[in-house]
């Protein structure tokens, strides 16, 4: 165990797309844990979306970081130090730490994680958050029926893939918005989408859902805004239900940014658009976390992590969000099993 | 009982504004009613905002107009022949017919008024469709709860003051937005909405919610769209809902209208937005009418109607909705009670 510890802080706010000079890698000496509380070698730590929205100097739902103030997400690791009676040394857990080589956990609010059932950095993925919000957003808000089309954007990241096979164990017809090849190739070859559309080789988004939803569209899982959007909602079937999980297209947006009209668009099919944090099913998790590993294990529930190693480069591995390079889950790797000591990872 | 017949025309689709040579008056000779049907003379008939969009050549949820076909819509007036059991000549009843002197109704889908409870142009408003919208809108598709705070667009409109008075009753805060003094000292002082924003002479409309709605928007009923709506967004609080019922606004764009985009704006609040038809709630339009009429006797729920006199005036009555000239519901009389037997109104 080293004695000292790197972690990310936020040097400066963004403005439009985030650069590198925004983050701050900082050395100082390994954090110990107080009482209840865990000291954590973080193996992989999460980047997601949503955490641009903490960068900005406006209140949301999360709370903004300060400039100067420690990044931090989801992270999995290995206890190495233990106030907490219900963990010991060794144990493999997730919570919600900083971007750093070691962080302190209170041991209330971590997780238990179970290697035999999956990778560590698919807790941070299809057994994290983002399959938590795919199986909220799309049950709880979208509500799917057997027989119905659902469109997802951003199908090939963490929640748009999870949500694609949710729906698929549903009954429903599945379309995806991905912007790769590979990625297409992999929603419908490897998780058995019945349609995907590279929206960076596609001019009319209009056109591929005809042929990719002929029927129209009866439930659309929003991860990305934009002109996908504005396709989809030229698609929308009597009752549809929109489920509004991520806006990714707007992330860097500094002004508020416009497009065609949406409201004019629902009274015809009398659809329904509804925002959606995960954080507002957090008394369910439980239940939804042991489904989702349930499907898991049944090979019902495929996933993917896009791994960056090094905590040198999460600045990089958050920043690739934005162009796409991840397919399913973006993690970033912080230390090699012999290191840590971990070897319950296969 | 006059022998010939006037009759409006659709003479050509409008493009943008409609103008007056979009519609052409015919004079035919006075219908016959067939086996099961009533001829009946119209005393009132009523324009209204989706009107326009029958106008144009795209299918939507009410069948497109073509050009030559005669217009319709809500009527009220007095059977002078019947050819149906339970219709005697001199009853007054309310359908859907023709801009005209005389329409044929079917006996089956015609309702019988009653003068007693309100006037016959409130048959064509708080006590018809738009007082039907209003209520299937707010309790169905906003569900406002005691304490909300409700804010309405469009809120001197038939539909608009409506929901406004439901929503008092249901122990709401009410905001409205209207085009005149008059109106917004009709809603505050008349009708007891607790804050009413004129929008001709307003400049910030954020500011003028900020002192309205002093604790944001839980509900917000669309008949608008636009500036009006693009504000209100911008304060939704969480759990918000929003019924979109109309957004005149808009009717009058021949290209798809742009403006701040929404879909962002729902995550943080988890705002849900839903769009609305009241044919949709058919099967329980007796009982609404019921409660309706329960309140409007009651004097819990008032209704204004601007009457444009004479049927060569219903185009202009038409086009008087895009530019605010009503203040509650927009209605055309047709008939004068001596020419047509009427006395029963009062």
């Amino acid at each position: 165990m080293r004695d000292s510890n790197r972690r990310w802080h936020l040097a400066a706010r963004p403005e439009g797309e985030p650069e590198l000079d925004c983050f701050e890698m900082r050395e100082g000496e390994r954090p110990t844990p107080n009482d209840g509380e865990l000291l954590v070698s973080v193996h992989y730590l999460s980047v997601d979306p949503y955490m641009r929205g903490r960068m900005r100097d406006t209140a949301s739902y999360a709370e903004p970081w300060a400039v100067g103030d420690p990044l931090s997400g989801g992270v999995v690791g290995e206890v190495v130090e233990s106030e907490h009676d219900g963990y010991a040394v060794g144990d493999l857990v997730t919570g919600r730490g900083s971007w750093a080589d070691y962080t302190v956990l209170d041991g209330d609010d971590v997780t238990e994680v179970d290697p035999s059932v999956a990778d560590l950095p698919a807790y941070l993925g299809v057994l994290g958050m983002p399959g938590r919000t795919a199986y909220f957003g799309l049950f709880d808000v979208a509500e799917p029926r057997a027989g119905e089309t659902v469109v997802v954007s951003g199908a090939a990241g963490a929640v748009g893939s999870t949500v694609g096979q949710l729906a698929k164990l549903q009954g429903c017809r599945v379309v995806g918005f991905a912007g790769t090849d590979e990625k297409v190739d992999w929603l419908v070859d490897d998780l058995g989408f019945d349609a995907a559309i590279n929206y960076a080789t596609t001019d009319d988004y209009r056109a591929a859902l005809d042929d990719a939803a002929p029927d129209g569209v009866d439930v659309y899982f929003d991860n990305v805004g934009g002109p996908i959007t504005d396709a989809v909602f030229t698609r929308l079937e009597v009752d549809a239900r929109v489920a509004v999980c991520g806006q990714i297209a707007h992330y860097n947006d500094e002004a508020v940014p416009t497009g065609p009209r949406k409201l004019p668009q629902l009274i015809a099919p009398r659809a329904t658009v509804q925002g959606l944090l995960v954080s507002d099913y957090t008394p369910r998790f439980d239940r939804a976390a042991e489904r989702l590993a349930g499907w898991v294990a049944d090979g019902d529930l495929r996933h993917r992590e896009t791994v960056v190693e090094g905590l040198e480069h999460a600045p990089e591995a958050f920043l690739g969000l934005f162009s796409g390079d991840n397919i399913g889950k973006q993690v970033v790797r912080v230390a090699e099993a012999a290191q840590s000591g971990e070897n319950t990872e296969n």
